[in-house]
C-alpha cells in the first residue's frame, strides 16, 4: 500500500489546512496510508485516521537549506528522514521552498546517473484535461545540455503520469522556432536532442507559442528561464483577472452584465492558475518529493497529495532510472 | 526640422497601411518632414505631401541580413543608406525583423563606446499612461554584465523620453528579488550595478512582480530572457482574451451579459498588447531605428512613427553617448 509522509507544518495556513486536506484525502483514497508529521497537539483530529509522528519544531518560511538541516526536530527534517529510512513512498511539504528542495536533495541524494534535480509543474491550458508541463521551472540557476536532456525525460514522465498525456510532445524553450535559433545553451541542446533522437522531440518553441499552441505538452528549459517563463505567465494571468474584475465593477450596467455572464467568466481567473495543480514535483532525487504551495488551502494541498500518489503508483523513480540509462 | 525616413514596403499590409499612416502623421505633425521610400507607383497619394524616393525592390519577410545587404535597390536598404548619408534623423520599417535589425547595425555602425545594440519596447500596464519598458527584448542571444549595464542606460532613456516617466526605476530580471539570487550572469550584473551605483537601480525582480508591481518602470535583461519574458506575457494576455471571448459566447445569458458589460470589458484585450505601442526601438546604433510590427495597420505604424519623432526631439543619440561615457 502506498504511504505518503506529510509535513503538516510550515505553510502559511499552518496545520489547519493540511489536517483538513489529509482527512479529505483519506476519505477519497482508501488505498493510501498517511504519516502525519508535526506538533502532536495540533494533529488531534487525525488520531485513529493515520499514523502521527511528533515533531516539535517548525521551519520558518525564510529558512535556507542549512537552517533546515540543523533543525533535526522540525517536521520538515523528520519527514525527510522518514522517507530516507524507507518508511514511506513520498514526502510532501508546504514549507520554505528553498529550504525544502535543498535539504531534500542533500538528505535523499540523487538517483544514480542523474546530474541535477529539476522542479516540474504544469498548468491547465486550452481545454480541460490538457496540461502544459514546464521542466525545470526553478530548481537550478544554470544548466548544461546534458542536464536539459535529462530534464526532458523527467518532464515527459511527469506529463505522462501526472497529466495523463499518452505520448507527450517535448519542445525546447527558445526565442524562435528554428533549430539554429536560441541562446548558446539552446543551440547546443537542440543539437544533442537531434543527435540522440529524443523521443517525440518537436524542436524549439517561442514562449508565446508555448502558451498558445495546444500541441505543446512539455517545455524544457534551464531553471532560470523556466522561472521567468512560469512567473511571467502567472503574473499576466493575475493581472488580466484583475482588469476583468475592475471592468465588471465599472458601473451599474457592467455589474448587471456580470450577473448575466457569471457562469461563463467565473472560471477564467482559475484557468492558467498553476496553483490549482497543487504543487511542483522535485524529480531526480532518490524519493518522491512534492512541494505544495506555501499558501495552499486544504483543496490545494489535497491536489498536491494526489501527485505523490500518482507518482508512487507509476513507479516513477524506476522509470527515471530506466530513461537516464538509455 | 525633424525628418523621418520611411521604408513604405515589406510589411504584411504593403504600402497601403504605411501610406495612410504617413498621411495621418503629417496632418498631426506639421513640425516633421517625411521621406517616403518605395515603389513610386504605389506612393502616388503622397505626391506633394512629402519627398518620395523610388526603390523598386521589396525585401521579403523571411530575408536575413545578408539578403537585405545584397538588395541595394530595396526600399529597406535605400532608406538605411539615406539615414547613413545624414538625409534624415531616423528610419522606420515594418519589413523583416531579423533582416532590418542586422542590416541597420551593419550599415549605421555602433555609437562610440556601445558594446551591443539592444531592442527596446514597452507595454501599457496597470493604469493608463504607465508603461513597462523591457531592454533588451530580443536583439541578442547572449550578453555579459557590461552590456547589460549599457542596456540599463538605454532602457532608462527610452522610459524617460518615450514613456514620459520622469525618473524611471530600473530592475534586473531574475528568479527572485534578493541580490544574491539569479543566474551567474544576473549575480555578476547585480554586483556591477551596485558597485557603479547605477542611478535609481532598485535591485532584482521576479517576472511575476515585474508584471504586477506598478513601481517597475524598466526591466533589464539579456535578449534571450527578454524575449521569453515578453512573449510569455503576450501569449498569456492573448490566451486570456480568448477565454473571455468564449465565456461571453457560452449561452444566451452570457451574451446578454456582454451587452451590459461591454463598456468595461472591451478594452481589456487591448491592455497589455505591446503592439499598441507600435514598435520597438533599436538603441545603440548610430541612428534612430524603429522596427514597426510586421502586421502594422495605419494606426500602429503611425504610433511607431511617433517614437522616431520623440527620440529625435530628445536628441537620444547624444544622450546615449553621454550615459555610456560616464
Amino acid at each position: 500500500m502506498i504511504k505518503i509522509i506529510v509535513d503538516t507544518m510550515g505553510g502559511d495556513n499552518g496545520s489547519k489546512a493540511t489536517v483538513e486536506a489529509i482527512k479529505n484525502f483519506l476519505k477519497n483514497n482508501d488505498d493510501v496510508q498517511v504519516i502525519a508529521v508535526g506538533r502532536k497537539e495540533e494533529l488531534k483530529e487525525l488520531e485513529g485516521l493515520c499514523e502521527i509522528v511528533d515533531a516539535p519544531d517548525v521551519v520558518p518560511m525564510t529558512a535556507g537549506a542549512l537552517d533546515v538541516l540543523r533543525m533535526k526536530n522540525s517536521s520538515m527534517m523528520v519527514a525527510l528522514n522518514l522517507l530516507k529510512q524507507g518508511k514511506g513512498d513520498g514526502v510532501i511539504s508546504c514549507g520554505s521552498t528553498g529550504g525544502f528542495l535543498a535539504s531534500a536533495t542533500i538528505t535523499l541524494k540523487m538517483l544514480p546517473g542523474v546530474k541535477r534535480a529539476a522542479l516540474v509543474t504544469s498548468f491547465p491550458m486550452q481545454t480541460k484535461g490538457k496540461y502544459l508541463t514546464v521542466c525545470d521551472c526553478g530548481a537550478n540557476n544554470e544548466n548544461n545540455p546534458e542536464e536539459l536532456y535529462q530534464f526532458a525525460w523527467m518532464g515527459q514522465l511527469y506529463s505522462k503520469y501526472v497529466c495523463n498525456i499518452e505520448d507527450p510532445r517535448v519542445y525546447l524553450l527558445s526565442n524562435g522556432g528554428e533549430d539554429e535559433k536560441g541562446s548558446p545553451l539552446v543551440k547546443e541542446t537542440n543539437k544533442l536532442f537531434r543527435e540522440k533522437n529524443f523521443p517525440n522531440f518537436q524542436g524549439n518553441i517561442e514562449a508565446r507559442e508555448a502558451v498558445l499552441d495546444p500541441k505543446v505538452d512539455v517545455v524544457v528549459c534551464d531553471g532560470f528561464n523556466g522561472n521567468i517563463f512560469l512567473k511571467a505567465v502567472e503574473g499576466t494571468a493575475k493581472y488580466m483577472s484583475k482588469l476583468m474584475k475592475e471592468a465588471f465593477l465599472l458601473n451599474l450596467s457592467t455589474k448587471i452584465g456580470y450577473l448575466f455572464a457569471k457562469k461563463g467568466v467565473k472560471g477564467i481567473s482559475k484557468q492558467m492558475d498553476y496553483k490549482s495543480v497543487g504543487g511542483a514535483l522535485l524529480l531526480g532525487v532518490n524519493g518522491i518529493v512534492v512541494k505544495a504551495h506555501g499558501n495552499s488551502d486544504a483543496y490545494g494541498f489535497e491536489s498536491a497529495m494526489k501527485i505523490v500518489k500518482r507518482m508512487a503508483k507509476a513507479n516513477i523513480l524506476e522509470k527515471i532510472k530506466e530513461g537516464i540509462a538509455q
